[in-house]
């Protein structure tokens, strides 16, 4: 029996459906937005729609942009445009650009090759890529996909494609993470950490 | 400076405001609305603005119901009406309900007297819970409310205030929970559960 009416277990479903969210923290969302004011609920209703409507990827680095036009990094002119650092996802350049530290432009190839999920490289954004690097003025590519498996074969496989442009092709450093504890680091990155030693 | 165009900024801010969305979890669910199809994106917006549209309280037991009319349960004409369950929140209804133990109807306070937080027992569902008692019929009242301090307060406040009405005034069991390992029970939990200790 249907305890709440259904327009409520209707909303709880579409809280439920996003990634992370059980079914009683959909539930807590459902709740919490009855409770909001009228025109609240209606800016989050309108947020969605407008967001949906509005956004899609910019034509040069593939990360999200308003309308046709460029992204904001790529409309800026003062990012250095001969440095593309390629990120699988948008939320990776977030996490670059909170960094403070890059200043060049991106590409975001929305995912990396993975045999396993049957995502080959033609599911994403590589031939913009090379379109983009083959074009000229691009100096150096930084390839910064995620430390893993997947992420190092994309790397691997996307330099071994643009290096015959003549650009110069870099990988992220690999090391112990800043604040973290030698004795929780795995063997792999130790070795990546001695081998990639600096002089002090 | 911003490197995502502020339709997606504002989508994430609406998430952020969620109870239990940090700004993290927030970016991925705008991400993940981004790349629902469009019908999609809609339903979920709609579904949020049709919940808040047609959801009201239940005349009676102040839980959710569409429109003006009676909520499903005080609508079953299969649920016993001289037993009424006071809770706290909607979504102890739903904890209830998952249990298929109780078969009577529910009363919704929207809150526990909290002098900590400026809750008054006029700023709760209290006087249409009086109102239904003294009308008759209602033979038990079972105290539901969590087992915490302004919980027992509230249930010993409710108490007091049914009891000349001549209505049966209980409240839900203590003891270790089920499934639950007695090194971990608390003391207090072990002082009631033995005090309530049953014949085997």
């Amino acid at each position: 029996m249907e305890y709440f009416p259904p327009a409520l277990e209707a909303l709880t479903e579409q809280f439920a459906r996003l990634p992370g969210v059980g079914k009683k923290s959909a539930q807590r969302l459902s709740f919490f937005v009855l409770g909001l004011p009228d025109e609240e609920a209606r800016a989050f209703a309108e947020a969605i729609v407008t967001a949906k409507r509005t956004i899609s990827l910019c034509p040069v680095c593939r990360s999200f942009t308003e309308g046709e036009g460029l992204c904001p990094i790529c409309q800026s002119s003062k990012r250095d445009e001969s440095t593309v650092c390629v990120v699988a996802d948008p939320k990776d350049v977030a996490a670059l650009e909170r960094s403070r530290e890059y200043n060049g432009r991106y590409h975001v190839l929305h995912g990396v090759i993975s045999p396993m999920n049957h995502v080959g490289p033609d599911d994403l954004h590589i031939k913009e890529l090379v379109e983009r690097v083959s074009a000229g003025g691009v100096q150096e590519v930084i390839m910064a996909t995620n430390p893993t498996t997947e992420g190092e074969a994309t790397a691997m496989y996307l330099s071994r494609l643009l290096k015959p442009f003549g650009v110069k092709v870099t990988r992220l450093a690999y090391g112990v993470p800043v604040g973290g504890q030698l004795e929780f680091a795995d063997d792999a990155t130790l070795t990546r950490a001695l081998e990639g030693r600096r002089e002090m």
